[in-house]
């Protein structure tokens, strides 16, 4: 990168929540460059060499950490404050799991399960069994700002201002747009992820640590209820020579058609690749996109759920 | 095309109802090619030179028509019929509608919109103002095999046999894995639509006639209790090099969420693009797709909607 950062806010700064009375850790001005150094989603409590003991025994009140708050100088509640993501740069391994009562089909999977993933550069992938790899696509799962609401909001869930929104396009080269709800904004972020599929449906991507750069500017002109984003350049960039294989639910509720697209993908995995239950579901989520097909032929929508051939072309 | 069809559905053989008794207009064999001509949803009712009066006018009695049913010989309940779109030719224009009463905002949108377009098929592109236009991709709405229970079934609601599913990779090349719930399976299409994103957010695509052309052929060691399929090479045909503008729903529940990151696209397109709400509204069924960002980070889930930048570059 040749956009020289001049603040970094360090893999020691971090908090565990959201809370608008916390000091910032740093202050920057508009059109600054900022380098954060975030932990990963497990705050390193799952290691190379871990099995599901390590899943079993996560101590949840350490996990989703995030990096700052950091405070830009100016931005006002309503303003708008304009994030560019400059650069991701992950570690060279990272995790996925299982997390029992986590998920979109957490009732179905209450036993837990883990895999890591050693990321190979040269072919930009990871591979999860023999013949079935990963493009790698990093992104930063939590980018937010201060809820306006006093005391501390966790970090799990997003919001209107943003945090844990797992949207896979917060990528480098995207710019977001989010509401200011506080003086200063009260910036932060963390959770990185080396892959995942829209809806994230086991819960868990590929979770790494990274260094984040990005410029902040503001604007006053537009005023957002929720965030919106910039993507630059196509939203696949992995060879989609190979095409998709997709599956659907179909009926009156979208979060149930959603469940039943992603446990069809789970048998197709299932009958079609040898997989058990639990790897097919691991995988769904860090590389299988959950598209509404249809949400006005009432009263059923259809959920489509996607899956690239290429991960099979290792 | 080099397939040679020995079959034709004409535009005449169509109905009105999913209906096992209704007796089949052919029966075909396995592996044999069928051309469909399809009507478009509307009828005819709407026709070049119409303003909305043809829109507030609309006989829904006569709308949604499917080309149909065909027999195919041999299959039998629990079978799996595979319908491979060889080819879809659409005639050189089509509408888009705002009905009252139809569409994920139906209440916000009471007054009706239409647009004609005309196919400019050096560009493969339909223009809908000056400056703005959007690709073709052209596929077939209404695909499936008549349901179990007796009786008329509406062809509006997709159900789990297939039918109006909307989804936008029904297009050639595409093979549909379809759960047969009668005797010989009893075959329908219709409803071709030139261009359409994921959702079909105002309940209304770029509705055409089309010649649709599929070969089948049945699986018997598969179960499937939903629609599956296989699309060939990538899922974006367009050029995507001026990359995409994305707004979010977030909250506790997938319908809302995706009706929030609608209005904010609309809101984006009045703000940026100088559109009228019907306008914004009408442009973002044809050409923005709903993804479902993230649905298990409780209790709140994220709907991103995204609209190509190169609609903009006409």
């Amino acid at each position: 990168m040749n956009i020289r950062s001049i603040h970094t806010v360090t893999h020691e700064q971090y908090r565990h929540a959201w809370d608008n009375s916390i000091p910032p850790v740093l202050t920057v001005n508009e059109n600054e460059v900022v380098t954060f150094q975030t932990r990963d989603s497990g705050n390193d409590q799952i290691q190379p060499g871990d099995d599901v003991e390590a899943v079993r025994n996560l101590d949840f009140s350490r996990i989703n950490p995030i990096s700052g708050p950091i405070a830009i100088a100016g931005a006002r509640p309503g303003d708008v404050l304009q994030v560019d993501i400059l650069g991701i740069e992950t570690r060279d391994w990272g995790w996925t799991a299982i997390i029992p009562g986590f998920g979109l089909l957490a009732d179905e999977y209450p036993d837990p399960f883990v895999h890591v993933w050693a990321f190979d550069r040269e072919r930009n992938r990871a591979e999860f069994r023999p013949g079935i790899s990963v493009p790698l696509d990093p992104f930063i799962g939590v980018i937010g700002v201060a809820p306006a609401g006093p005391g501390e909001h966790p970090t799990l869930p997003p919001r209107n201002v943003g945090g844990n929104m797992d949207i896979r396009f917060m990528r480098e080269g995207t710019s977001l747009y989010l509401p200011v709800a506080v003086e200063n904004a009260m910036f932060s972020l963390g959770d990185a992820h080396a892959a995942q599929g829209d809806g994230e449906v086991c819960g868990v991507a590929i979770e790494t640590a990274a260094t984040v750069t990005v410029r902040f500017s503001l604007h006053r002109s537009i005023s957002l209820k929720t965030p919106e984003f910039d993507v630059s350049g196509a939203l696949v960039r992995t060879s989609a020579e190979h095409g998709y294989h997709a599956t659907t639910g179909i009926g009156p509720d979208l979060m149930e058609a959603s469940k039943d697209s992603v446990r069809a993908m789970i048998a197709h995995l299932e009958r079609k690749r040898g997989l058990a239950p639990d790897e097919a579901y691991a995988l769904c989520s860090v590389a299988g996109d959950l598209k509404i097909s249809e949400v006005v032929d009432a009263p059923n929508w259809v959920v489509s759920f996607f899956l690239p051939n290429n991960l099979f072309q290792a």
